[in-house]
């Protein structure tokens, strides 16, 4: 892929590529009526520019305004040294703070800086699209910009440049599939360590050691959810990570792991079962498995995501079960907490109509009594269907 | 350490220690007019009632109200599974909203349904306190109490939980020691596998799997901040992650990494050097250990941050050094993306005085040209001066 020439060492993609994201969501400011877009979600930002670092846990964003052509990036002034490796901004429309702006109670908050860049590239009027319900975007931040930009309005676009991630193109495709290669390696690593006697952090690390390490051609990148791998009497609390605990006898254990390369993720779901399964999970699976294939079958563009879900729904009541949760979600590229878009779900209600090159996680988690079940689906919308990120045997696995 | 009978099997402290951090909590709030605290801090939420899972990926809160005992968990369905195991509460204090609440961009929000447990619980004109600077605080969640519950009034308590969490007790401190039992193995794992040739994913896999894994005796937690690795030409981006790059010969590489056990962390800094270093790494090395250890000696009880700082700064000058950016910050108990607290750092103007069992995490960063150093240390302030939490030699390893 092409660099540019002045740019970063590490820009992923083309930057025409950039430009055509920055163009689409300059398409979603207009419709909306907004003249700047603030994005402070870590995905946004990287979409919109290339910037890449783990430096989410202070206050940055990016600036999208329609009278000028780049974005502009805003961070901490040690971070601006990634982001003139990662991004393909020209230095000027890289800006940093200085470190007294850091988590000081008493001092300067860094959205005081943002708002004099605002002020300097006199968009002080203008109506500013923000990330109202996002978790990189406090109330606080609100609060500085209500107050420090008198003649300026907001309008919630919590969403905004999240709609245009939502249709991946080529070139991330491209991420995504590397991802589903490292997944498969991941959960096979998952069910070879998964043994009676072990401590669930053992199994965990070795996990997480071939998230990040990958293939031998294709290096590994920290998934934005750890290892999740409920099992025994803790089967009902899917987020509950992992303990001290030793495996035992008689236990199912559900591994849900990512391969992740270039922040894009390849999510994949499994049961596991140490030692002969019940009668019941051999069942769940096979009608889980049946219910999935039938909704996979059924996937295409122009059918809605509620009707992807009611198509599952009624598959299942075949074998009598009950998913009480969303079927599946958008997602991509991302850094924690989620890998998940939040702009899509199959559920009832979600009248978003599929169209190619989408991507979904389709993750059924079945729960009776005491039996946990889950066995998910990483899928891109083709042209006339759709195709999974992984190769991977759908089975109950028992060791 | 006591479980409650009835309670959890994950519960870490005894339900005294849980009852003395409300305590402490209730008394900050009355000291500022705050009758009902609502937490959304992953950290705040587990230190309040012991809650834990990698669920704040979607809104959450504890709520902690003068007028009863026990604080009420909210949360997501499938993760009140989780708060009956980790939690001390009563079951009638763990609450939680339907799936179709998540993530529904024209549905139900996650805080219409946390109003309506305030209003049963017949809070609804009370005065809260809220986290408004903190990334699980969204605008919107303030807009929609703001909207829903007209009666009730808000004040900004960004970092008063966060400031009872700074005093940590001594089963606190023991979770802290045992996190930098794993430190150690951390560190001497990066440096055993940092090597000419080999690709960065794979040392960061390497480290991570001696995070999670941790010791025989001590297994290891998800540290809230990856490994964070700089190298090379990246060495002045301290927060750029790893790539699929190989080392080269004559780079330094700087390792951040922490231990964490049970949420609780014991970060340290290293640097490495790929082959004979330049004498200028050498002599910033002495001086930085030197000046570390001066300050170390200066660190007691009563002493401020800013004083701290300051002998820090003056003791480096003898070396011409000139560190950018604040010395150290609190630190402990923590999610990602953070493991500093935000209550208090060594550097200029901050007055907070050093008190018995704070923490904190002293990080001196130089960078001069081309070379980027880092030696941090991990303290505890004793009864008359402090103790680092690991022992691993300070020096500039060369491989």
């Amino acid at each position: 892929m092409g660099l540019k020439n002045t740019g970063g060492i590490k820009v992923l993609f083309t930057e025409a590529e950039y430009k055509e994201r920055v163009r689409k969501t300059k398409v979603r400011m207009r419709e909306q009526g907004i003249e700047v877009m603030m994005s402070t979600h870590p995905a946004n930002m990287n979409y919109l520019t290339g910037y890449d670092g783990w430096s989410f846990y202070v206050h940055q964003c990016v600036l999208v305004s329609l009278d000028q052509e780049e974005p502009v990036w805003i961070g901490r002034n040690m971070d601006a040294n990634a982001a003139k490796v990662t991004t393909y901004l020209s230095p000027d429309n890289i800006r940093n703070y200085a470190d007294e702006y850091v988590h000081s109670p008493v001092g300067k908050h860094p959205i005081d800086y943002v708002v004099d860049v605002i002020k300097e590239k006199g968009w002080d009027d203008k109506r500013f699209g923000l990330e109202m319900d996002q978790f990189y975007f406090t109330h606080k931040t609100y609060q500085i910009l209500n107050e420090k930009l008198p003649s300026a309005s907001f309008a919630d676009a919590n969403l905004l440049v999240a709609m245009v991630r939502q249709i991946k193109s080529l070139a991330e495709i491209d991420m995504m599939k590397k991802a589903g290669k490292i997944a498969e390696k991941v959960m096979q690593t998952g069910i070879d360590e998964l043994e009676v006697g072990r401590r669930e952090c053992d199994v965990a690390a070795a996990i997480s050691q071939a998230q990040i390490s990958g293939t031998k051609d294709i290096g590994g990148d920290y998934p934005a959810i750890v290892p999740l791998m409920p099992a025994g009497k803790g089967i009902d609390a899917p987020h509950l990570t992992w303990s001290e605990r030793r495996y035992e006898k008689n236990e199912p254990v559900i591994l849900e792991l990512s391969g992740c390369y270039n922040r894009y993720h390849a999510p994949m779901a499994r049961t596991v079962y140490l030692g002969e399964p019940p009668q019941k999970m051999v069942d769940i699976t096979k009608f889980v498995v049946e219910g999935l294939e039938e909704t996979l079958d059924f996937i295409k563009p122009g059918v809605s995501c509620e009707e992807v879900e009611e198509k599952w729904r009624n598959s299942i009541a075949k074998g009598e079960l009950v998913d009480a949760s969303r079927l599946g979600y958008s997602f991509g590229l991302n850094y924690p907490p989620d890998w998940g878009e939040q702009t899509a779900s199959m559920r009832p209600g979600d009248k978003t109509v599929l169209k190619e090159n989408m991507t979904f996680h389709l993750i059924p988690i079945i729960w009776q009594e005491d039996i946990g079940f889950e066995m998910s689906s990483a899928i891109r919308i083709t042209e006339d269907g759709c195709e999974e990120f992984y190769n991977f045997p759908r089975e109950l696995f028992n060791k």
